[in-house]
């Protein structure tokens, strides 16, 4: 033990072998827990992990011979913006010679197990994780190895001791709204997404001030869940439009709902935007190429994949790093929005 | 020279030493010709190229703690089937236990030389190619370090000595043209790709030959190239539109250009599919989500970009492989086709 603390001392980094002997544990047991490998048993693996952590142990470096990587993990790889954020990643890993690695796994929670061993296989400099949280013990396992990792999290939920690239959601939805008021509506609904998602909440509390700032009465009955897809879309707006009383605007709260929208509105013979104007939220790509193409929210993705990682490279350089990175939304006004019908027509 | 022979009989394999000897140069210009640097003259990099790939020269293969990895490289990664494409690398790569690593670079005709020597470095299992084709010096440079590639060449014009994997364009061109047939239209206008591209004649072929075999009229005016983009078919579609004797279908030739057409027509205050039928190509994502929803010919590009990866796993245990692989494509009717106007509104 003596022997271990002077080393420790001297160079300041603990060894494997110095490892296995706090644990009690033989040098290949530690050696399977770096490599994330199933067959440890979980007691063992977390004693181990503590060690690993507390002592800062860091792997021997990459040999020269070896390129550098980082990992981009997904839980939905099809997403339609899953290619901006993979634009965003790729833009910074170029500059640093290092190529991307791009794993879809697990649920919106979690990446699976078979990612984890294989990632930690291929050392990388750093991971992009696009989850809306991670378990403790996903990042116990990277803190462990000491692997940077940040969250780029659209669901806007992040853990607060996680460094985490989201952009303003409350802001969108505020300016989404207020340019809905502005062009004369006055009975507008929203369409947000999954109620236990807070980039919902936080886009329809914007709605809800903006609504309120200007004077107008919040009706409940404009305001609904949806699923953030087409399908969403289409079937909360089929819903409030044939009430009595529809919307004269639609805020859909991300541009495949306002896809939904669209069609839901072409189904009941209205036109968009002379009898419907309708608002999206993220401007994908498909945002432009709308019939209208939409007015919406400019969510700066590829921006916010791009700073994920240059905070994963500031990590690794030990340099500090703002735990919280919210960039800003933007309005982007297109042909899906116009004045109310009544105001289009005149005396 | 009589010593190394005996060494090449004996295991088949050549040595880094006996290839610089061969080629009169030092080891290590050998070792940087097999990294991909830039600091080695043409004339001697080709040399020592051809000479690994007459002697079969295989790298030490990766060590067992070094997770394989897979690359794809496409010139353009915003490409809206893109992500299919890197979902089907993906769904082979992980059987493997290997990582994809996805990178954009070059021109539509080669990936660039940083690519090049990155992907060099990190040593993968094989490489997909996103490109149209591949100059000599590139696939000099793989099959020098024996890393198996296989294009995926979606302008349909393959080099015969590559491993390729497409999809039946003349077929496509053919079903979307007689599903316009079969609906009761005759005035069909066409809006290909660009005219340097084979996937665009082999569409329009098809588009000619549905015609000619319904015993149609296959008017020139109605045939214009576009640029697979929904600019190419909002511009194309607008001049076909204004034109005298105007078409009563349109086939699009790609769903992006679709889209451009349907904004086209709603632009002109044309219905679809009650005053225009319109058929896209690809069945992207969102060809489902347009409003409406596009009637389009299925390209199976996740499956091409499986079986590329199929291809790539058999050619590295060096068993056979058929050098070209053309996928069927089909037709997916949805709701932007129907018969024409005046046979809708009966006598």
């Amino acid at each position: 033990m003596l022997l271990a603390m002077r080393d420790d001392e001297k160079t300041g980094r603990i060894t494997l072998a110095q490892v296995a002997q706090r644990a009690g544990v033989s040098i290949s047991t530690v050696s399977k827990v770096l490599n994330g490998r199933q067959d440890v048993a979980a007691p063992t693996r977390i004693k181990v992990e503590r060690l690993l952590e507390a002592h800062a142990y860091r792997r021997t470096t990459r040999s020269a011979h070896e390129a550098p990587l980082i990992e981009i993990v997904f839980h939905e790889l099809e997403s339609i913006w899953a290619m901006e954020l993979i634009r965003g990643v790729e833009n910074v890993a170029k500059t640093h010679g290092a190529g991307v690695v791009l794993t879809e796994s697990g649920t919106r929670h979690a990446p699976g197990p078979e990612w984890m061993e294989a990632m930690l296989q291929r050392r990388p400099l750093g991971v992009v994780l696009v989850f809306s949280a991670l378990p403790g013990e996903v990042k116990e396992q990277l803190r462990a190895r000491s692997i940077p990792f940040v969250i780029i999290d659209p669901a806007g939920d992040p853990d607060p001791d996680v460094p985490s690239v989201g952009s303003a959601n409350w802001n969108g939805g505020l300016a989404a709204t207020r340019h809905l008021i502005e062009r004369g509506h006055r009975r507008i609904g929203v369409i947000t997404g999954p109620e236990d998602m807070l980039c919902s909440r936080a886009r329809l509390d914007g709605y809800r001030s903006a609504m309120t700032m200007a004077g107008l009465e919040v009706d409940p009955a404009l305001i609904l869940f949806g699923d953030f897809h087409v399908e969403g879309g289409y079937d909360r707006a089929t819903e409030m439009l044939s009430r009595p009383r529809p919307p004269t605007a639609i805020f859909a709260g991300s541009d495949l709902q306002a896809l939904g929208v669209l069609e839901a509105a072409r189904v009941q013979g209205l036109r968009v935007p002379h009898d419907l104007s309708v608002v999206g939220y993220d401007d994908v790509s498909l945002a432009r190429w709308a019939s209208p193409a939409l007015t919406t929210i400019h969510q700066p993705l590829r921006q916010m994949a791009e700073e994920a990682t240059q905070m994963l490279m500031r990590l690794r350089d030990r340099e500090p790093v703002s735990t919280r990175l919210e960039l800003a939304t933007s309005l982007v006004v297109r042909k899906s929005t116009g004045a109310p019908a009544g105001l289009n027509d005149g005396p």
